[in-house]
C-alpha cells in the first residue's frame, strides 16, 4: 500500500513532522566539517547518516530529507569534494540512505536543494537552473516523493529553484532561511511568499537562521501575505535550535558565537513544546528543525502535538511525558522535578558567570556579489530593540 | 599483534583518552530513558550502540567502555527491565557491541560496574559483592581488557567492587562520582583514594556530578593524598561536559535544572581544549568525559593533546583547529573567526535575558538507606561562596 | 533683570534642562516614605528638600519643579498627612524652597501637579478640577514661573489639569507616565499629544515609569503626531534612570523589583550621555529626569549637551569629562580608564550571578476604577518581543 | 550629661553603627571629584557635608566620622588643594561640622586619618608619622570623641598611624581596606590584627574595597588570630555597598566598573539586613559602611538590628519595615509586595541584557613604590573560584 503523499496530508490537515539538522548534528559526531559543510558523509561514512535518519524516524518525522545540503556540483568543486567523488554519488547515495529509513516507518524522502555559489557569484539564471537541475535529475533517478528548495536568502534564486523543481511534477516546498525583516535585499516575506507561490510552490515557509518564535512570526507574515493576495498554500517551518534574540537580518550567522559557542543556547526540550504549540497554533502544519535540532528536539514537537496526531512517535517508549520518567528516582527532590509546571517555568541558569544573555552582532547586510562587512556599533539593549522594532516595522509595512 | 594494556600505557607516560557519555548521549538520540537510565539498548538498538562508540573512537578514545552503566542484575529489575532480557545478555551485548568497535582502531574494552540500589538499601557487604560478581562473570567471559568501578557516591562500596573485580587479574581503575568535598559520608577524596589503592586499583580517580575542572581538582587532592601516603596509582577524570560552579557536594543531581534543562551549562569544545590542558597539567594520563560528552567534545580532548600523543585523531579531518575551517566563509566577519584567540576568550552569551548564571542547588546530602530532603535556604552568592571555602578548606585540611 | 521665560528659552532653541527625581532620591535620604510618596518633608525638613534642589542646580538644571508630587489634598489626607499641615502649607514651602534656591542661578520655578486619587475614584470632572485648582491658587500666590502638569496615566485627566492649569495666563507644560503603548486605555502617545496640546499644553511629553530611551521613543511619537495634525508644541522628556526594556504598559511599577530592588537597573552616567544625544537629536529641548535620577545624572546630560549650551554646569567643576579625572591615578591601568571609548562602551557586571538580566511584570493594564490583576503568563523571551513589537505596532499605526 | 564613650559601649555589648561613605555619596551629589577624592568641600560647601552628616545621623548612626579621608597635608597638595586651604583648614571645617550634628543625636565624633601618599613614595617612617601627626593636631584642639586610622593596604603604615593617634590617650580604632587575602604584602588579616592590637588599637576592622560578607569574612579571620594570640579587641566592619564576589586583592579597584559604572553591583537594603546580621552573628559590634553606602543602607542595618539596640532609628518613621509601607498601594498586585518573604528571596534583574554577572579583574598585586601590571589572563570561572579557594586557603593557613 502506497504512503499519502504530502499534499494528500496536507490537505486532510494532517500534522507533519520534518526531520532535524544533519549538518550541524553530523559535524558534532565527527562526518561534517564545519565551514564547508558539505555531505560527502553520505558516501563515505553511510552509517552515520543513516542512523541519523533513524533517530529522528524514531523521534516521529515523517520526512527524511535527503542529506544533500550543500551538494550542487558547484559548491561541492568549490569546497574541494569533487576530487573523490561525483556530485551525482553523494546525491544518490543520499536518496538511496533516505529511502531506506523510509521505508522502516511512515515517513517520505523529500530531494533538497538549497542555495548556490552560483547565484552569489552572479552567474545568469540559466547557469543557476542548470546547477538545480543536475540535482533533481538524481532526485527523479531515484524517485523521491517530493522536493524541498530551502535555505535561500534571496528570493530570486529561490524562484528559480522552484521553477526547476516544478518542471518535475513533484510536489515542491520552498523554505527560505529569514526572519521577519525579509531577505537580504529587504523584501519582506509576506512579498518572497507570494512570489514563491506564484513560481509554483505548493508549501512555503522559513527555515534556519533563526530561532523558533522568530520563524514562526516570519512565517505567519508569509500566510497573511499570501492569504491577502488571494492565492493558496501549506505552510512549513524548521527552525534553529539555538535562541536567538539578538540577532540582525542574517540569522546566527553574524552572533559572534556561530558556529562554535551556541551552547549557551541550545533549546531545551520544553521550549520545544512552546514552539511546536506556536506552529501549529499558527495554521502551519509541516512542522520541523534545522540545525541544532537533535532527536529529542523532534521527538518534544511530536509529543506536544500527540492529541493532534493521534499518537506517540516510537521514541516516546524512551521518554516519561514532562518529565515523567522521574518518578521513581531515588532522591524525594528529584522526583519532585516530574511534573509539567516544574520543567514548563524553569528559567535555567547558564553556570557561566562570565557570560551575558545577549550578544551583539557583527556584520550586517549582504548583497548578491557584493559582501560587505557593516561593524555594528554598540548601542543599549533598548535602543537596540527600538531599532529592531523600526527595522521590523518597516519590513512589515512592505507587506 | 596484540595492543598495549592500559597500565602498559600508562607506565610509558601515554595519554590514553577515554570516551564520552553513553547515557546522556542516548538519550537524546532516543535509546535511553532518564530516570530509570539503564542500558538495555545494547539488546533492543545495537546499531545505536555501534555507533556511538564509532563516534568516540573516531574522535580519538583509546578506551570502549562496555555500555553497561546500571545494568547491575538489581537495578535492571529495579527498572522493570528484567522482564525481557537477563541482566546476562544486556551484559554480553555490551561487550560484543565494545569489542566489535575497539578492533577497529586503537582502543581497548573495559567493563564497567556501578554503584548498585544493593549498597544504598543496605544489603551485605556478601549481597552486594555478589551483584558485582555477576557482571564480572560476563566480562571474563567475554574477555574485557580491563575493568572499572565507576560512578560510586560512598567509598566503602566502591572498595568492595574494587575487591571482587580484583580477583579477576585484571587491572582494575576506580573511579567516584565526587567533588573536592568528597563522598556523601564526607570523606575527603584523598581517604577515598588512599583506600581506592589499598583495595588493589591501579588507576584512581572522578567521573560524573562535577564539571571538568572541579573534578581535576577533586583528583588532584586524590593524587596528592595518594603520594603522601607513599603509594603509587595512575590517575583518570571523565566529568561532565556542563559547567557547574553553583553544586553542592550532591554534584548537578541537585542543580534544579538536572536533567531536563542542563543545555545552557553545556560546554564548548574550546571549553574542552582547557579541561583537557588542566588534567594533563596535574598529571592526569586517563582523561575522558560522562554526561554531556559528545564525540565532539572527545575529540577537543584529543586535538589539545595532539603534539604530547603524537596524532589527531581521525575525526580530525573532519576539523579545523581552532575554527580554522571557516578560512573560506562567504563572509568576511565569519573568516575572522578562523582564530585561535578568538576562540580562546569568547564568552558566550545564553540568548536568554531570563536566565541567570547560577541556581540555588535543592537538596542536600544523602547517607546510606536514608535520603534526606534538605531545603537549601537561598544565600547571597558571596555568602554561598565562603561556605563553599569553608567545606573545601575542611575537606582539604582532612587530606 | 528678569531671567527668560521657559517658553522664551524653548522658542529660541535652547536646551533646557531639568532636575531629577525628588521622591526616589529623598526616600533614599530619609524623607520621604515608599508607598505613600508624599512630600510634607517641604515642610518637616525643608533642609533637606533646599539642598536637593542645590544639587540639581549645581548640576546644571534650569528647572526647580516644586516638591509637590503627590501633594492634592485628597492624596495628602488619603495618606494620613493632613493631621498635621494643611495642603496649603506643604504646597507654600515647596514653593518657598523652589525659589529659595531658583534665585542661586539661572533656573526657572515650575509649579507641579499630578495625578489625583480623585479621578481614579471616579469623581467628577468638577471634583477633580477643583483639587487641581487648590494647587493652582498656591501657585500663583508664590508666583511660580511657569506650570507642569506631569506623571498621568490616563490621558483625560490630564487634560483637565491642562484646562485648569491654563486658566492662569502661565506657560503649562504637560507630560504623561505612559510609554510607546500609549495611556491605560491604549490611548496612543500621538493621540495624547495631539488632545493635550489642543487643551492648552504649550510643551508636551512623558516623564517617569519607562526607562531614557523608551520615554524619548515616546515623546518622538508624540512629536510626530502633533506635526502631522499640523499643531505646534515643545517637547519635554524626564524619564527614569532604571534600565526597564522588561516593562509592560504599566511601566515600572509593575516589575517585580519595584520599589525597593531597582540597584541593578540604575543608569550609569555614560548612559545618560547617550539618552541625552538621543533626546537632542529627537528633537526634544527640555530634557530632565524623575525617579532614579540623582544628581549626577542631570550633570551627564549637562556635560553631554555643553557644547550645544556653550557652558558646562558648575558641578562640572569636580568632574572630569569622560573619566579624566582618573589622570592621575596611583594605579596605571586604572589610569587607563580616564578616556572616553572606556565608559563608551563598558557593559558592566551586576556582581550578582544567581540574578538575570530581565524579569515578567506582573499586573497588566488597569482601568479607571477598575483595578485588574492580569497575571502575566510566562513566555520565551523571543515571543515577548513579538509581543511587544505587535503592541508597539498597534501603538504606531494609531497615531 | 557626657555621652558614653566609644569603649564603655562596646564593653557594654552594645551596637555600635557606623555611617555610610561620604567620599563617593558627595561625589554623586557634586562635591567631591573621582580621581582626587579629596574633602576641601568641608570648607566650601559645608551645607552638604553637614545635610550628608545628618542624614547618617537619622539613619541610626552614632558616629559621625570627620570628612578627612585623604585630607593629610600631602596628598590636598599632591591633588593641588592646598593652593586655596590649608590642610588644617579642610580638617578643622570637618570636625566642625561633624561636632555640630553629632550634638543633635547620640553620636560621637571620630577623627579619621588614612593612608598617605608619603608612605607610597617610601618616605621614612619619620616623615610618614609627622603627617599623621599634623592631622591629629587639629584633632585634639576640637576635641573629638576618639580616632580611626581606616584605608590601610600595609600593615606596616597603619601601624604607624595607631602609634602616632595613640600619643593622644583617646581610644584608637583602626581599620585596613583588605579582604581575606591580607594586606598588599600578603600579610595575612589575622597577623595584621594581632599586630595592629600591639600598636594600641583597640578596636580592629576592615572598610572598603570588598563588598559586606567578604569583609565579614576577614574580621572574622582577624577575631580569630586576635583570640588565639591571647589579646583582645573589639571588631569593626564598614564595607562597600557593591557586590564583589570578583574581586582579587586589591578588591574593587581594579574591577573593570571602578568607580564610574559600580552601579548594577548596589545592594539593596534587603541585602544590608543580610550584611547586619551576618557581622552581628559574627561578633562584630560595630557595623557601618564605606563606599557606596547611602543613608537608607545605613538605615536597614539600623533596622535589621532594632531589637538588639532596643529602638528604630529616627529616619524609620519614613519606612515601613520589610515593605510595609506598600500596604495600601493602589495596586493589588504592588500591594502583595508588602511582605518580608518577598523581598528577602527576591533576585533583581539587572535590566541590561549584555551585561554579565561578573567581570575580570584587571592589575594585580601592588607592592610600596613599586605598582606591576599583571594583567589577569581570562581563565573560566571555576578555575578562578579554585584560585580564589587556593589563595585564600593560603591566607588563612597563614594565620
Amino acid at each position: 500500500m502506497p504512503k499519502k503523499g504530502i499534499i494528500e496530508r496536507l490537505n486532510a490537515g494532517e500534522v507533519v513532522i520534518g526531520d532535524g539538522g544533519f549538518v550541524f548534528a553530523l559535524e558534532k559526531r565527527g562526518y561534517v566539517k564545519a565551514g564547508p559543510w558539505t555531505p560527502e558523509a553520505t558516501v563515505t561514512h553511510p552509517e552515520a547518516v543513516r542512523q541519523l535518519h533513524r533517530e529522528f524516524l524514531r523521534a516521529g518525522a515523517n520526512v527524511m530529507q535527503t542529506f544533500t545540503f550543500y551538494a550542487s556540483d558547484d559548491k561541492l568543486e568549490n569546497r574541494g569534494q569533487t576530487l573523490k567523488f561525483s556530485g551525482a554519488q553523494v546525491n544518490e547515495a543520499a536518496c538511496d540512505l533516505a529511502r531506506e529509513v523510509a521505508n522502516e516507518g511512515d515517513a517520505l524522502v523529500a530531494g533538497g536543494v538549497c542555495q548556490t555559489p552560483s547565484y552569489l557569484s552572479c552567474k545568469s539564471e540559466n547557469e543557476v537552473k542548470a546547477i538545480f537541475k543536475k540535482q533533481l535529475d538524481v532526485f527523479m533517478k531515484k524517485n523521491v516523493d517530493f522536493l524541498i528548495a530551502e535555505y535561500f536568502e534571496h528570493v530570486e534564486e529561490a524562484e528559480w529553484a522552484v521553477q526547476v523543481m516544478k518542471t518535475s511534477g513533484k510536489p515542491v516546498a520552498a523554505s527560505m532561511c529569514i526572519g521577519p525583516e525579509g531577505d537580504m535585499h529587504k523584501v519582506s516575506p509576506g512579498e518572497c511568499a507570494v512570489r514563491l507561490v506564484e513560481a509554483g510552490a505548493q508549501i512555503i515557509g522559513v527555515n534556519c537562521h533563526f530561532d523558533p518564535l522568530t520563524s514562526v512570526e516570519a512565517v505567519k507574515m508569509m500566510k497573511a501575505a499570501v492569504e491577502e493576495a488571494g492565492l493558496k498554500a501549506h505552510y512549513m517551518v524548521q527552525p534553529l535550535a539555538y535562541h536567538t534574540p539578538d540577532c540582525n537580518c542574517q540569522g546566527f550567522i553574524d552572533l559572534p558565537e556561530f558556529p562554535f559557542a551556541l551552547e549557551p543556547r541550545i533549546l531545551t526540550r520544553w521550549d520545544m513544546h512552546k514552539y511546536a504549540r506556536e506552529a501549529y497554533t499558527a495554521g502551519i502544519r509541516f512542522i520541523g528543525g534545522c540545525c541544532g535540532f537533535e532527536p529529542y528536539h523532534i521527538r518534544a514537537v511530536a509529543e506536544e502535538l500527540a492529541s493532534e496526531r493521534g499518537f506517540l512517535p516510537p521514541g516516546s517508549e524512551k521518554h516519561g511525558a514532562w518529565g515523567a520518567g522521574l518518578e521513581m528516582h531515588t532522591k524525594p527532590w528529584v522526583r519532585a522535578r516530574a511534573r509539567r509546571d516544574y520543567w514548563e517555568s524553569i528559567h535555567p541558569a547558564s553556570g557561566r558567570p562570565k557570560c551575558p544573555s545577549l550578544s551583539t552582532p557583527v556584520g550586517w547586510g549582504v548583497t548578491k556579489g557584493n559582501t560587505e562587512l557593516l561593524q555594528h556599533r554598540e548601542a543599549t539593549t533598548t535602543q537596540e530593540m527600538q531599532q529592531v522594532l523600526e527595522r521590523q516595522k518597516k519590513a512589515k509595512s512592505s507587506v
